[in-house]
């Protein structure tokens, strides 16, 4: 069975139940876990943020709970049909249709709180159900993938044209040809590794000065904080193809933020798995490499420390690695984008990418880098 | 000659000319139209903004202008280079290089305006020789392009997948092949159209109701208001091919303002030629569509109102059309967005851009769009 099938029989389970509760005079309900900050807790083991649990329900017998039953019912229905369909919606889209079999939501918010209930409920990511937000982020990279659309299978490589692909519903559940990773393409490259990059403008540079075919990677374009459908295409290109993912984001709190939350997620999408690659590993820009490499740099702002400090109390930054990382950015006090290495030329990026690597691997032989 | 070797011509010249002012003891300048808004005009009959005949120098004969003389001559070599050997950079990274030749640019804004003086000289815009902003939307169509990727050039679809592809420097100076307008493409259609859509959503939500198919289209995602490149991609398709343009955007000021910047340009681009389709006609949403179709709406907010009452005033909204459209809007006093009309179903909006299709033809022959 499908993952699809496999969500559609326990939406049609659920269902069942509701009516039967009906029909013998009982008030149905939903039972799912609390997505509350105090059932939200820091798993030491996997490095990720998960839900506990403490539990909450949604049922019919209260008045003050109707409404959010009622409403995670409908959005159930509105799934089905998606999936059934094979179509897509946008949480705005979803938002919207409500009005179609009279349900108003109030705003956005309560429909997309309405879509995590299902989230948690099903415990799978939305995407798994069909419905995406609006961002995208695109990908370029010598893999093969075979996509489903309409009633037409097929396959295709990522590397189709170097301005890039979008990472859409079809990307995200593309099956990976694996086969692909072992050809050599054009005589030239295997896959060895994944580079997700943060700024578009370092993603074209990468791809102009042939960093697939030096570093032997594909490369994803994340545009600052990674749209969850991309984090969930990075982590099936680790967990299915077994590549390394390496992380390449500014050089300030905010661009170590994005690369945590693609290594341990967010405490927002908690109650989802299928999120994190907690081995992915983020090459840079340190706050050493301002110094090592002289970049054009600023002060961090009263801002950025004050977001240093929160960071070095999250359960995510605990590791030694992190909070050296954080009081070394802290009592140097600069940052720098990524796209500064361009002040040595456009093509120096790649020297440093060649360095980083060389580096990291020697810190993974000698056990200094977190789990 | 290609347009890159007549920039490469055109930058020789202006190089020698300098050399040789130089070199017989004199102090060389460059000429350029100003882009004061005061040199800014309407053009009537094209309905462009344009720029006038008043001209500046950045001459090396003046303390104050010496800085920027020498820092557009500066970029000038760069863009030479860039265009020499097959490369594009950001704007940010033009900003950052300047370093590696001890040019250091007070910020962006400083390296943003030599640029356009760049683009001022050489009458071209940014794009056409090799600078791009970071912003990417997409495509998806049934048009076949062909690249050049290093020494290779290749053809590819640009409906490979639904997802879409990035609108980057390779697609925006892809050939278009005439010949694939004349196909029919696997038996089903023939491209008579493109279409602009404003948000994500949308534009995922018109591939899975098969519009490329219904309406023989070619659709392109804005992402808001368009970047340039995608700008000049409308263009190159609306002139090269022939194709109408119609755009589709969401029912609010921004959503009319975005259709004209795409039509008749902005004055902050008033400087370069090659980007504005005037030919390109807004679908909606209208304020009447909200009305007729009972659209889900909010009010205008007082910005949305003050917005409306500029534009009124703006040049490029003063054929009767526009206004009519603006007092509508002002009288309705709401605004609606494009995936509001979900409400009646996912696939509902087909059926709207149906009607348009045909209404819009109807006004065509009636006379009563505007030129």
């Amino acid at each position: 069975v499908s993952r699809e099938e496999r969500i559609l029989k326990r939406l049609r389970d659920i269902g069942e139940w509701i009516s039967k509760e009906i029909a013998e005079g009982r008030r149905p309900y939903l039972r799912l876990r609390e997505r509350s900050t105090s059932n939200i807790v820091y798993d030491e083991e996997s490095g990720e943020y998960v839900i506990a649990d403490s539990f909450a329900e949604r049922s019919a017998k209260h008045m003050n709970q109707i409404r959010a039953f009622a409403n995670t019912v409908r959005i159930a229905m509105f799934v089905a049909e998606l999936i059934r369909r094979g179509k897509t919606a946008t949480l705005r889209e979803t938002y919207y249709q409500g009005e179609a079999y009279g349900v108003f939501f109030k705003d956005q918010q309560e429909s997309n709180e309405r879509i995590m209930d299902l989230e948690t409920l099903l415990d799978v990511p939305r995407e798994d159900f069909h419905i995406f937000p609006e961002e995208r982020s695109f990908v370029y990279g010598p893999l093969e993938v075979e996509v489903t659309e309409g009633h037409e299978t097929k396959r295709l490589r990522l590397d189709v044209i170097e301005d890039g692909i979008a990472i859409g519903p079809k990307l995200t559940t593309a099956r990976f040809i694996k086969e692909s990773l072992k050809e050599k393409h054009n005589g030239r490259y295997d896959i060895e590794r994944v580079i997700a990059i943060e700024s578009g403008g370092m993603f074209s540079r990468l791809i102009e000065e042939r960093a697939h075919e030096r570093f032997n990677a594909i490369l994803i374009h994340l545009g600052g904080q990674a749209p969850r459908a991309t984090r969930r295409f990075i982590k099936r290109l680790n967990e299915e193809l077994g590549l390394p993912v390496y992380i390449f984001t500014d050089g300030d709190p905010r661009g170590m933020h994005i690369a945590m939350v693609i290594k341990y997620g967010s405490a927002h999408a908690a109650h989802v798995p299928g999120l994190a690659t907690p081995k992915a590993i983020r090459m840079g820009v340190r706050a050493t490499d301002i110094q090592e490499y002289k970049l054009p740099s600023d002060k961090l702002s009263e801002i950025d420390k004050k977001r240093l400090k929160d960071l070095r109390k999250d359960p995510r930054y605990q590791h030694k690695f992190y909070q050296d990382q954080i009081s070394t950015r802290l009592k140097i006090g600069r940052k720098a984008e990524q796209q500064s290495f361009a002040r040595y030329g456009l093509a120096y990026v790649i020297n440093y990418l060649e360095r980083k690597f060389r580096l990291l691997e020697e810190m993974r032989e000698e056990n200094r880098l977190p789990p």
